[in-house]
């Protein structure tokens, strides 16, 4: 790993400031994010919206490559796919991020998000993010 | 069609006041929004978020099956998958949605996602609903 | 858990007899395929094919499906998302299938795809089913 | 364009002699192709399978990438994502395909398959391929 959980903290401070959730731990290959839910992340009925879900989904996923790669690499997202499981109450999300491929050109990885206190899944995500050569950055 | 113009957006106002967008246009099975972007909306460098274009895409499509079955029938997003094409800059995204099926069950669409004023998509969405049984709501 | 091992491989041999692979195993929510390479897999250059990949991603979650819910229930596919990893070299292929939800009217279940003896993935899948009611079969 | 549809054609038949579909037409980031609908691409119940439509729509943005950049450039299929609209009858199948984005690094095409004869299309397919770098060919 390239940057531990202080380090990561600190860059997402200063470079996303209005970002989704907060970063509860990184690994070797994974992070683990959590999003308290105000007012501005539900829809009617009271749930959870399903952007804020994505949102909180590729911001871990973003959060597991910078870790393992450092501030370098400043991966873009090409993909994302989304299943909505059950409806999320209203309650803190947490999202574990896992990377199924760490490649120089390409990443893949994939989010459970869950409800806190609840062992049922309400989404599951992939994703895919372009990995810009060092020396440029076009796709 | 069950709801023309008017008609929607007011259910929407109703029901849906922090939305993403203005619906400029719906139709037989097609529906088009505006966005003007604002803050909360972008990301560091100057680009619109990815949630953003999806929150919209998703409510493009929600809309037009909203406009084509009506209220009655309260569709709710089962899988949402995004191809981000290119940058969006900080200007009015455009989403045109089309359904690709309508059935009783499940509604499937496509968005194409557009900055204001440039032809070139910056992303592409496709998404299913799950239409809800009009006796009951359980998936 | 609705049938067994020996159950779920006379229904295959019996309604699919021409499908990808040999189930291996059955679980609460899970099951285990093997497919065993053959020339009609194989794409110029030495790789197992994608859409060979897929079908066998579809199989395993079909079969877990048919495990868990039994054969009254005809699940049809209506999304399938693939994400492909690294090239398959020309060996069996082994899919671990996992269902994330499996309710009245959906199931949704992700697929991880091996190389028989590998440990790095080849492939990621997940897939939405549509279960039709009991009475009648129309989506 | 790079290839007319004689060229194409003569390199399918050369590098993919197992492929799926004959190309009908080829121009500015688009392919049709058609594909005779036989014994091995059944399931019960008198319905084309899954894996042949989506190894149809696959083939069909292998061959509008090819048409459109030359044989130089050997894209390989990263994500795939299938939406199954309508059980497709035994006919022959068509895959209307176009690119969304033909980048140095990627590329994303969609495709709308039909039965021949019917305009309401049976299923669509969105994918994204690596285009490796012409030197090397890592991802």
């Amino acid at each position: 790993m390239e940057m531990d959980l202080p380090a990561v903290q600190a860059f997402l401070a200063e470079h996303f400031p209005q970002g989704y959730g907060r970063v509860e731990t990184v690994g070797p290959l994974t992070a683990r994010l959590r999003l308290a839910v105000g007012d501005e992340h539900l829809r009617p009925g009271g749930t959870v919206s399903g952007p804020t879900t994505m949102g909180l989904a590729d911001t871990a996923l973003y959060v597991a490559i910078l870790a393992n790669l450092g501030p370098v690499a400043q991966a873009v997202t090409t993909n994302l796919n989304a299943n909505f499981l059950r409806r999320p109450p209203v309650r803190d999300l947490i999202a574990e991020a896992r990377m199924l491929k760490l490649g120089k050109r390409l990443a893949v990885g994939e989010v459970t998000v869950f409800s806190d206190g609840d062992d049922q899944a309400v989404a599951h995500v992939t994703a895919t993010y372009s990995i810009p050569p060092r020396e440029a950055a076009t796709a």
